[in-house]
């Protein structure tokens, strides 16, 4: 049993998240925190947490949490973050940050895409991409987390295999993505009123959205070379969820395949592509391969921790489907999963 | 043909009237204003506008308002209607407002449910309450109409019959009324994000909405006696559409009827109440009455000026269902007519 | 630890019941069974279930059921419920119906509001309405458990206190009640299309609902004496949850109050009665009491086995706001209560 | 002024057709028919129309309407077409056929992807294919239009001036097609379903979609040479409108590009390929190209006769966005814009 906090508690992020940790077999909530003008019960900001927690939300007192807490959640706006994160590490906390402070390696590529400059180089380094499916080890031993983001976790999970494999070539790949509405935060703006998103449908930031770097560099990682994705998002007119069709050119086989398959299985190119994602994912028990012409859809994933995927297995190209939940594999499932990961604990604890 | 403006087109009432208007056989639009940084074309504001106008929207500019335009629709908010009124009315323009500022009789109880000091009483008393089936014969004649509420509209025809006719007793009206989010005009406020209304309903204002004391008078000056109502809005999660059930109780048979039906019928209690409301608006080109046993929809009436009216007929209660559009005959459907009514066009013109 | 089965596990109450019994930590669910064509994995028909169960669910087998479960839900259509009961029954196992088989005390008011004979008589008088808060003790014993209907849920808890004390007008009680699709089952009509209920609002089965009676014979066994209400059901475009706004007349203070309150306090009529809610509920684990000027909504309890009530308390008249999940607390997760109470297991186990 | 029948009037393109032909100026709508077990007030069937029309429909009898209509439409499920076709068209009738069954030039084609046989290969080669911005001349000297599927018009719109011009490879064309309910018809099938749409999205007959061929006839027609597609279909959770992004590789520029531009323009790759777009289709009246940087979305053109088309030109492919509504643009608005081509009337008539 350890002591958590959350800072950033109403965002939905943060309300998701106290939502998991309140049944959490072995967390138990201490501290609740946001930008707020006075301190306020959280079944007040919430109704639905009444009877299920008398906790208060304040404004973030750090000696407070620090003094309260084992472990820490930021669920917080971009560059809020990591004015925060260094006092907690400092004193000796583990930290989960929900933000894109502290994801990318190559701190220029940050500070191009949310136009504003790093202020913890030094913690940036430390920080472990928290990918349970890709960085696990690493995440065991880690202090520190920095929490992917939604759309990334989708895409790289659908795309691991075969661009750690080297199957598909690598300036071929687009990435189709669609979210519900919580994906954009509590963001009180003309564009996400009620009126102007029920009964329509848009891309946004077509082709210059800023999880696009987030998914080439860890697709790059993976391969061992430059990959760049064509990544289009789009908003969907439905609270939570993720789906992203995605498509890829086959590479002639390549030899010096950077990674092997578990096991050490040979890799065959068809008709096995749905059993080289079932090899690769065998042992995630939040990564659901669909059989041979079934695919994904929100309904099967929203309110759940899982990854589903879906693949075609055409001629010359390769169709993936993924679907995630934005809110939960997307951001506060996989950082409850990451925690349970840095603590031991079963890793599926609190996420059924 | 005549020239007409509309002030506020950039609310969802604006927006949709100037969509009638733009197809309007015998309107031409010249101006178009809103509060607005700098002037747009409108069709850059509203792009489902494009190649239909290429109108400009400015700040409102009263001189060039009364050089262009014959008649002008106010698409404001509250209070700020009564400022522009009196310019145009003395410039000798034809007005429309859409705005609660003209519809009450006795200014005491605009200031109390809408907090405000009345500051044009002079032109209060020559306003025409533009609810045409009730009112149609002043409002040919009239230069300054009031457009009704929606809620007062579908509410004020959903029991007309039967309190002109005095056959309900007066302190036992209750009205269950869910409206669709257009209804609140594009208030920018967590309350309306998409992610809170979604898959939520609720009521609002419970028994203390400032559409109840507009319902109340026009309901008491048809019964000649004090009305009052118990209602409950509640906000549906869809676009546009009201529908209202209200539950009233049958008064033992009263003689001083105060208006005789058309054609001087006998009215009788029961089964007739679907016959008598048929009479009742026999005339009306945009009330339809159900027949016994079938009820409105909101999709019978989205998109259309008509008002449909089911009744169910108890033993001791009726109950009467009331669906409109509440942005066309709730709002700029009604306006339109109005105006069709004041300059002699079919009244049905630009309303199919 | 108990074993359990599910009949009837493809409609939205079996599949809801799954997965609550999937996490119960004290439940192990042993058969899966609904009309079906041949045996197949539940996680083929419910892909969200994949990786979190391997069970079969196949055709009904009495014989195979009674060996392997301890107590039996029977998600079915109304009167196939009653064919299968007495066989479970006899065989000694606990059985929770949520069909309304044998939720009426007079056989009579079923058959004529279900068109059917009852076919089961013996059994219905051993039958307890399975509403926890009014039959708790009841229940503790019961073999057999009729769960309630879920517009009865939310309109019995709501008005039970009033009624209990009787403090208002047994002739006047107005039952408005908006309920989301899931409560139709699922169901293959034309008018359960996505495009005939999206955007769209109605009222259905005006006054003449199956749920009236049941309603009916809860509140009159409160109040020890014949109760009517006016029910009107309506359709909302949301998938889950029930709000119902209800209007009643106070009734000058009586006497005989047929039931004190806990701990004996005193009633008082008015500012009291959110007060006399909460006493009245006090011990209740899933009634939550609104502060007076505060509402239900239906986002605060769906996902849960929560009822909220909100009182406004007016001169005359009181109107009650009650909001559950149609799913939960109006049917699977009242069953799963129940079969807490019954097997003495921590009220609230697996209901969070 | 000509008289016009609708054969298939209940179906939502039906439905639609004759919302729009009511309010047509010059056609007036003289028959009305489907299947249906007995002759019935369409007004009955779809009570928005009452008090518009008093038409009733009936089972088609084809002799009626030889003699009450000039021109009929046909909306019809794919097969039942080509049984009527051969009649009207007999009898001298203008037919416009809503269905794919004349879409085709190659018939083994229309064999494979509906599965059956076609029975009318007479008329298969008089038929026009119904979209004028590519075939406005033959349009207007045409007897039988075979009005194009709702993907199919959106996706040749957007790709008809790159692949006319030659100027992208033709075998990487990647088109992500999402579509409202409406796409599918009145289809009563459990997929269909409120409850299993609404919050969900997921894609459909994955690059076997039927529209795929169709569109590739017509795109192999504009570029001279064979064209294939990557289609993927998605289902949207709202009731109408289709918005499919596209991507496309450039080519090297070619010389011998088959079209010139309109007024001899000369092709420069970039940044002029908005431009392009323009002038391509500078004379259509309900296309409409966004600037530079701003792109389509549904609810601009929902109720609407336009096609949207937005493009991000970068630096090896390019993104096309394009967006109609599927019953208008897609199917009924398309419908009557042949009609007035035909018919000689302005084009616009009826559509606004």
């Amino acid at each position: 049993m350890i002591n958590v906090g959350i800072i950033g508690v109403t965002g939905y992020t943060g309300e998701e998240l106290l939502g998991i940790l309140l049944a959490h077999p072995q967390a138990r909530v201490t501290n609740l925190s946001a930008k707020i003008d006075q301190p306020q019960d959280i079944s007040v900001i919430f109704p639905k947490f009444k009877n299920r927690t008398s906790l208060i939300c304040q404004e973030p007192d750090l000696k407070e949490i620090c003094a309260k807490c084992d472990l820490v959640f930021l669920a917080l706006p971009h560059t809020v973050s990591m004015e925060i994160v260094p006092k907690l590490l400092k004193a000796g906390k583990k930290v989960i940050d929900l933000s894109a402070d502290y994801r990318f390696k190559n701190i220029k590529v940050y500070e191009k895409f949310y136009n504003t400059k790093h202020k913890d180089k030094i913690n940036l380094s430390q920080a472990v991409y928290g990918l349970p499916e890709i960085y696990r080890a690493k995440i065991k031993n880690a202090k520190f987390i920095a929490n992917p983001g939604c759309y990334p976790t989708a895409s790289i999970l659908a795309l691991a295999p075969l661009v750690a494999l080297n199957l598909v070539e690598k300036d071929y790949l687009i990435i189709d993505a669609k979210s519900g509405v919580t994906g954009a935060g509590r963001k009180i703006a003309e564009g996400f009123l009620f009126s102007e998103i029920n009964e329509d449908f848009k891309a946004y930031k077509v082709d210059v959205h800023q999880h696009a770097p987030e998914i080439e560099q860890e697709l790059s990682h993976l391969a061992d070379k430059k990959i760049k994705v064509t990544f289009v998002p789009h908003l969907l007119p439905v609270n939570r969820g993720i789906l992203a069709t995605i498509y890829v050119k086959k590479s002639p086989r390549q030899c010096g395949a950077k990674r092997s398959l578990p096991e050490g299985d040979q890799v065959t190119t068809s008709p096995g592509i749905v059993e080289l994602y079932k090899k690769f994912y065998k042992n995630e028990p939040f990564v659901r391969i669909k059989e041979e012409g079934s695919f994904p859809r929100l309904k099967d994933v929203v309110g759940t921790n899982f990854c589903d995927i879906g693949i075609k297995d055409g001629k010359n190209e390769i169709i993936i489907i993924v679907a995630i939940d934005n809110l939960l594999k997307g951001a506060a499932g996989q950082a409850v999963q990451n925690m349970n990961i840095m603590c031991g604990f079963p890793e599926h604890a609190g996420l059924r």
